[in-house]
């Protein structure tokens, strides 16, 4: 039989994929199951994810699930690029610090990585790489990709994906928006995905669903079908198509069904703005002490935008924070140390490590 | 609210990925669920899954959950091969006519396929492409990629693999087995899994889930450290890296768990068994019409040895079946078709398919 | 001071390649030497290339110098095939046997390998691989490569090729030609390239160079552009892209200037004539030998169409003729070997040669 | 009959590599010419050249020509890193400026660029890029490479050298050397190449031809065997192994014989310092037209250690002054340009394009 192996009771601060699956997608699960369904896609709950997914980004758009968001991100990059294009993004982007190199190996995509302060590009930034342009020596930057939210917990607003693709394509370069956590940049923003995707100039996307609640699938929504080519065909090579689709496709369907709360919200939506909450929770409690003085030796490299705080101490303070709960060092040369929120975080977890980190650096 | 959209009734013949997700493998994941476990393998389920793998397949053994079969074989052949090495399998291999290139796109694989009657190589088969070490002209053939069981629906006997095996040390190759349908296999043979891999030589395996009643996983197991390389950073950068990697390893355990049937079997032997004796039913029905002239224009390419039966009938006959059941054309110039059994399909489907095709080509 | 290393009166039957640069070639980089030329093709000779290619091709046509055939021809089949593409060619053609697995691992191209008896496709043979399109599981077959001399000596006529090119185009596929020996062919055939490579409907070209007396160039030539994409960026980051360029474009000219005999023929045709006439010589002789007696356990297993013989004959027998002259095994295992002649090659070596064979299979 | 295309008697500023081929190296290729040699790298030159290089860099150091120097740079690193490896360069090198992302396509070589003031790297600029050995995630940086002379005119002292690679080796980095220019940083040093390659540390190194009289090869010098691995099919495998090698070994050993010139220095090194002293006479003399005045709005970005002088003008004195004499611009936003000299550069050169400079930004 069956066991279970672990604590379902211990939630940490170390990643929102740390998180499970939520009920309502294990419900999704199983009522995509039973019976024979046509594999890699032609069923109908890819069938309907595909309506959906014109509903919410635009008549044109095409709707591919894959596997993680590395792969959204990879065949995205291909799908928009000739072999000879490169992307500019971040320095700190998913893409040039933590996947292993899959971009330049597997789509043979050179990055262009430009530092930034809060994560985010701005045109007078993607400038500083974008020339060269018909010189053989130079691989051709032919599109940029920004991050949404951000690598840094901070969120892009709508005018500022616009100035980013405007300038992209008035210079003939694609855009593609890494949006492994698009839900909660959608949900502190307050707006409709399509406002700082489609409606902003986005070519393609990574749209993501495993931080927010899902066993494991992600999806690249091509917005612009001129901007992309042969998806189907990368997807396959790119080793990134499940033959079971039906299960990707239905998972992806229940974030975007109504929450059944009232709100209106769909259950995405609800998910990432409680993430985002108890991330403002955290933030709050921790500056109400750091005002009144009664915790020390900490602060703050990026504001609390969506679900992360960063948060600066002494690498050994964190440590010993760490022994009680689980996170991830930023960048320990400078202090800086990241705590995620998800879509199960509670207060009480919060309460918790708030008192943690009071134990540590209480006054 | 999730609904169905779906009809949970309809199975067919088209393949084994067709079926859903075993009703104990979504219990399996349920309990896996809830909490915070770490990411990307370093949770209990991994933790676990290691144990049993090194119980089934040798004491050196390690297993990489990856997302599909086409990722266990390209991530493997790429381990055991130097960037100039070469595989040599079969003209109808998977690796080289069903992965989009993948191989050769993604790992820089170069292929050399032999043309074999039966699905399967020999040392003779192999002899005709094992040559030319050390030329730099030639892609260095390093490693032999078999089928267990092959794409026709044969199994190599553990004598077979051996000799198989044998002759690729013997020449400085190593030895990868495609195990998309080892379960299939294993049920067949009724041996442990040793019997055929670890023992008769393989270094490298492609383990299946998803055939078999998984929602969708599949395992890496490099059963001899020596042969392979890098595989943590090559799973990674091949996209192949399961973030909530818990629910991966979770599945496959269900598969390794006693089926609670007194059998003494595994659900993953019980499952395979079971599609290879609706195969099997299927293939004697047909075969009984045949021989008592009440089926005419039906004859059989392969031997059914697992769960497929490869039938030859007229292509307008197959058209026509088809409408009610759907099922692949395997070679239609040659009026060859497959009609693959699940570890879900029940008598009654086999019933209503023989009705079928008595319909057609009853005398 | 530079030292002569070598005996300049060996020449062996190895290689076409084992030659030297003809001297009016090397006249002709002494030309095109001193003084500065902007590198990497915007000089003078370069643009001089470009018209000769274009009277030569068609008006359309456009040359890129690379390094070598390999590059040619890896870089020919990238630029006419998308990322999913693969290629259809012989079982023999030097694409699979004798690159290092370049066409996979730098072009990412899948190749479909189809034996075939004289080294020449024709639509029957082709028709073998080229189905499939639409299934993202199949790589795409969506181009054509003919060796022309083929790598057993043959030669297409401008018929088989338009019959091949016919079928490909009518199949949405492209066609490439690996001209390592085009010369030899234009040489056998009399006719001006047109007539078997832009007019018999190729779509690109690799074109020789360094077999037929150069120092080190080949060309792709891109005779259809709409066949092909981004060959200058995909020429410099398959690094083959030379700097001194007009080097490589002032030895292909030298091939296309009159050889100054009254001919009317140009260097390249002369010394394409004399290698093919040296080869018919030596198999006349050696068929004469074999016709009367004198000359026992030899054979041919290829008619002489080129510049290569291909003969049968016991292994030790070649072993012990190799000891007097150098050439190569093509298959051992049925006591094939290769013998090639080159633009060097005189009537004395041929009769050296024939009496080494006399000497150990003379009756 | 081969004409003369072109003005001999240019010569401008642009490259190095937009001078010829120095005539000594074309007695080379006579020298090494007619008669059969045995290709791909088995004849009496190249042997002869594997002493030298032996001589010169190390009893275990092992050559491999090739044809370019991305060709020698990507075949480098991809012999000295896994699949999984990156490398750590400055923002301004070759490998990530100016080879199409060749060594991300084609070798699969994630690259992190440093932004360095000089062109140089130390311990501690490398240390910002330097970490995360052992996560899956981030590309393993498991190589450095620097380039001698620099990018930017500048050239290592062995002790800096010494440093890089103590780092380097330290954290189990290899150390390669892209050294296109090595003969201008060995001509201005005035120490054995041994002194700041093999004996400070280099495990591999890109050894530059044609930018110092070639008329087109480079090599790949392998230092440390245990560093590399596979160079022999990789160069293959990479389209970069020259079937009549013996034209490329004779080129670089005539850079390494006698000058004759009594000086006791090779060719290499005389050439070296003529376009090394041609640089400083240029720099000499602009700096002493900007000191008493004479020169107005001349700055200098640089040291002028080598053969290249980096300078600062408006963008539209330079545009003007190319009228006359080519040159590149090397950063147009900051005014910056580059002047390079070559082997071939005469004191009428320096001469006439002072006076243009003059007539420019005379006082």
């Amino acid at each position: 039989m069956t066991e279970r192996l672990h604590d379902p009771d211990y939630r940490g601060f170390a990643s929102d994929n740390y998180a499970g699956i939520h009920p309502e997608v294990l419900v999704a699960i199983a009522a995509a199951n039973e019976g024979h369904q046509v594999a890699y896609g032609e069923d109908v709950y890819t069938e309907r994810l595909g309506e959906v997914i014109r509903r919410e980004f635009g008549d044109d758009a095409e709707v591919f699930p894959v596997f993680n968001g590395t792969g959204a991100n990879v065949v995205s990059l291909k799908s928009i690029l000739p072999p000879w294009g490169a992307v500019i993004g971040t320095a700190n982007a998913h893409i040039h610090t933590d996947e292993g190199g899959a971009p330049e190996r597997i789509a043979g995509v050179k990055i262009y990585p430009v530092p930034v302060p809060h994560g985010k590009l701005t045109p007078e930034l993607i400038a500083t790489e974008a020339w060269g342009w018909g010189d053989e020596h130079r691989a051709q930057p032919l599109a940029v990709s920004i991050t949404q939210s951000t690598e840094l917990g901070t969120v892009y607003t709508p005018e500022e994906v616009r100035a980013v693709a405007d300038y992209a394509h008035g210079n003939g370069m694609a855009v593609h928006m890494d949006g492994a956590r698009l839900w909660n940049a959608a949900a502190a923003l307050g707006v409709p995905f399509r406002e700082f995707t489609s409606e902003a100039g986005v070519d393609i996307l990574s749209l993501g669903g495993t931080k927010n609640g899902l066993l494991g699938v992600e999806a690249i929504v091509l917005i612009d079908p001129q901007a992309g080519t042969g998806l189907k065909y990368l997807r396959k090579l790119s080793m990134q198509l499940s033959s079971k689709m039906r299960f990707a496709s239905a998972q992806l369907l229940a974030l975007f069904e109504d929450a059944g709360d009232g709100s209106g919200d769909s259950l995405g939506i609800r998910s990432a703005k409680h993430a985002n909450a108890m991330a403002a929770l955290l933030r709050s409690k921790l500056d109400a002490g750091v005002a009144d003085g009664s915790i020390r030796g900490l602060g703050f490299s990026q504001e609390t935008q969506a679900n992360a705080v960063f948060a600066e101490l002494a690498p050994e303070s964190a440590d010993r924070i760490r022994e009680k709960v689980r996170f991830y060092d930023w960048d320990r040369s400078l202090g800086q140390v990241r705590w995620m929120t998800a879509w199960d975080t509670t207060e009480a977890d919060i309460d918790r490590f708030v008192a943690a980190v009071r134990e540590e650096l209480g006054a």
